[in-house]
């Protein structure tokens, strides 16, 4: 993980000699989570929300919209009353699924160091995603655009620590049936990393995938051998998959592309108003859309997701940063590991502006996040408002966090030369350790370097204009993005080959959004 | 530790009845940490980083400024050189002091739900402490007054997630021969929580324990046989120990009072640039400090205590929320698990102004401390400016974290009941859990209720006036200011007693504090 350790015994050198040129690399594309996965209810318990959640779907049912879908369930014995459009779903189906979906699947980027493992013990981190509106501190708060999330993208093509692109807010400027067009050629063109698609009815997931297989060279059946991007579905709690949800699972999974079945409970809302009961509905409906991958396609890549918070019982306002959010995430990570699938949660805040609350927020769900065990955190740098704002700044903020998380992934030297007793025998009682020869051959790679923090004293800020982290990330977004170079992989005649195809579909009238 | 579960049992209510009055109600005033510690270095490097630590007091030595602590080194076998002060301290002495230092200990506050338990697993807070300067929106940035720290200890008293009173910053208005009468005087006016006893020279020491023992109406034998107070040494890294500390261990070691030894070692200045050294340098020191304390005193109640972060290698500025931080931390706590002590660990900050940086820092920090499974956790709330200053509005914006560690630590009801399959049967598909007797059972005392966060949305937010954390904390500190009650205990009898001492002694000419 780290070559940190590689580092500093290569570049050992005399004390007093030149400064270290080397720099400091760890690498921060395929990450371990480095801690152990912490609980809040015991193994019994865990055990009675699973069978609880199995309970719900084989006895209470959930509501399928898609025929399609309940044509699959009815199929694998599950009862379907076609009237009400519910579907009972016995707990055989459901084991049978889980036996097949896989432990651990390769997410594919545009070049190998982009790939990403799926699995229980991998981390990934995505910035913050799905809003209607964007803001910066130049250009203020607004509906989403192409431009913005093109920027956003840059912004998150720069940070190794986030490994995903996800759709961090809605291009509200392109019309719905040719926005997946421009969406997927601006991934494609400004990043290499696992691009993300909308599951917004077939012919808009078969064009993505087309675009994607043709710009990586990819034929059909390569295309299908790996997944090359992912979607995230969301199911309209309590217990209902909507029409291009349900799509969108069997169009990923016959394409041999991950689904991220992710509810999205707020307890009290529209999910029970207890941590264990809104991860019991959380529990049972991932089941069914996981379920229902396998049943189009056994043995398709599914990832599990949870990603519940609590309301504000005064106002019913979504919360997040609550214990509650954290405690939900703990007791899904317990469920992800009975099950065994690679799994996504999520951080959160509901703050108006990226100040300490907005920064509490985040950072309290993401360590949720992270001592679930999640594979995936999503929303870990830029979400605000719970999620209908992404802040260039908060990006910025944010992604100090999520960088010293990655650092916590690396190891930590302890060789007896790391240690350092000759160091310690060096250095008198009340001296000091700046020019000592374990320090001269360590020092330029010893540290993580910050981001956006400011660790000057107090005079030398305030004579420097007393610029808060919010002045500073909005100069280091702008930065990012005057310095964005397009991935290697970006090539003009790929380009051109998206661009003709955008033409060739565009003219047959682009893919309406499916209802 | 939490009410929860009884108190959603015991308001059991029919669907569409009264608004539930009952108040929620979780004890933030006795914590168990509820995490599994995490660990950085394997066993065998632990045992190694032990075994250095050891061989540097042994071989390297320390130097004991204080020629009674030599004394005492002395008489225990160990070897010493008068002229240059250096003290060898065999294992075999640190050994028998570790067997004589007791697991476990009750610090005594002014009623018997202030107590604190002290061991592994148990779990405080102590705000920012050890600041010459304070600062708030409405008076600016300062050097600490007597009213300040006053001030600080009644924001300190209303938050039961703070157990503990430190010293929050430094009363300069006070002339240092009278200072700690003023100090210990208004510590115990204004919080029945356990107080801090500065270590600066046996006068002052023994002043603060009798208007302790008095105050809480003590004989001298009862005070010695429990703790009703503390103090923190810092060693002078690297491997020395001054006047003051290493009086204040023996002094507060035979009158049974407990100190709290934290080695501040910031790695590349006066520590070793890794953290594996950093450590090894924090516990030689921290064991040298603990030794002494069972010489004085076999038996005496202690704390180990580590504080290691890094300086910035450009500048050679101090900071903190790094990730050196926080694997020192948990290395530290790896140690202290090994000792068997209970301990003090840190969070930390270095930004200027209570922005994202600010929040970021002290929580990554913070959550090392939380998950090395210190016994105790300082600087919390508050703290900027690498401990420069203490900020108001931190303190409070710092708070809501605070006490959502607090309310982690509360069990999660998990019972048949509150998974609540019959909730999930009630509401259909696509409908809402506002209204459902499992919501109305509960609903009232399910959630935490924020502290400064504001989960409005954007346009209302917008049109009250668009106020960020820090307005919202600068009212909310002045509120609780303005309703703060003296504890109890603070009778006026009890303060006159304090009052005559005071006169009595200020009479005498006080107590310089020991150089």
């Amino acid at each position: 993980m780290s070559t940190l350790t590689e580092n500093t015994g290569r570049r050992r050198r005399k004390r007093g000699g030149d400064t270290p040129t080397a720099k400091r690399t760890v690498n921060y594309r395929q990450l371990k989570n480095p801690f152990t996965p912490q609980t809040v209810f015991t193994e019994d318990r865990v055990a009675a929300i699973h069978d609880t959640s199995l309970k719900v779907l084989e006895e209470l049912g959930i509501k399928v919209l898609l025929p399609e879908a309940r044509r699959l369930f009815g199929q694998a014995g599950a009862r379907v009353d076609e009237d009400s459009q519910m579907v009972y779903i016995g707990r055989d189906i459901v084991t049978a699924a889980l036996a097949s979906a896989p432990r651990q699947f390769t997410l594919h980027g545009g070049a190998p160091d982009r790939h990403i493992d799926m699995q229980l013990g991998s981390l990934a981190f995505q910035s913050g995603a799905g809003a209607p509106n964007c803001s910066d501190m130049l250009r203020g708060r607004r509906p989403g655009t192409l431009r913005d999330v093109e920027e956003l993208t840059k912004l998150v093509q720069h940070f190794d620590a986030i490994q995903m692109l996800s759709p961090g807010v809605e291009p509200q400027d392109i019309p719905v049936h040719l926005r997946h067009y421009a969406f997927t050629r601006m991934q494609l063109s400004v990043s290499d990393k696992v691009p993300f698609v909308f599951s917004r009815g077939t012919p808009q997931a078969l064009d993505a995938f087309e675009m994607i297989a043709g710009f990586r060279g990819l034929s059909d059946d390569d295309f299908r051998a790996n997944p090359h991007c992912y979607t995230i579905i969301n199911t309209n709690s309590p217990r209902q998959i909507d029409i291009p949800m349900a799509q969108g699972l069997i169009d990923f999974a016959r394409h041999g592309q991950p689904s991220v079945v992710t509810p999205f409970c707020l307890m009290g809302a529209m999910a029970p108003v207890t941590v264990a009961g809104a991860i019991t509905l959380s529990h049972a409906e991932a089941l069914a859309g996981i379920t229902l991958t396998q049943l189009a396609n056994p043995g398709a890549p599914v990832c599990y997701g949870a990603f519940a918070s609590n309301v504000d019982m005064k106002s019913g306002a979504p919360a997040f940063g609550t214990p509650e959010q954290v405690k939900a995430s703990l007791a899904a990570g317990q469920l992800a590991r009975l099950i065994g699938l690679p799994w996504r949660n999520a951080a959160g805040c509901a703050a108006n502006t990226n100040d300490a609350q907005a920064a509490h927020e985040t950072e309290i769900s993401a360590w949720g996040a992270l001592l679930s065990g999640a594979s995936i955190i999503i929303h870990a740098a830029g979400w605000i408002e719970g999620g209908l704002t992404v802040s260039y700044e908060k990006l910025i903020t944010d992604m100090e966090m999520v960088q010293v998380m990655a650092e916590l992934c690396a190891a930590t030297p302890a060789e007896d030369a790391d240690i350092g007793f000759d160091a310690l025998a060096e250095v008198q009682p009340g001296g000091h350790f700046f020019g000592c020869a374990h320090t001269m051959d360590r020092y330029a790679t010893a540290f993580y370097e910050p981001l956006v923090a400011d660790w000057t004293n107090f005079g030398t800020w305030t004579e420097r204009g007393a610029r808060d982290a919010n002045d500073r990330a909005r100069d280091l977004w702008q930065k990012i993005l005057s310095d964005h170079r397009a991935p290697a992989n970006a090539t003009g005649d790929r380009l051109d080959g998206l661009d003709a195809f955008i033409a060739k579909r565009t003219g047959e009238g682009g893919a309406p959004p499916a209802d």
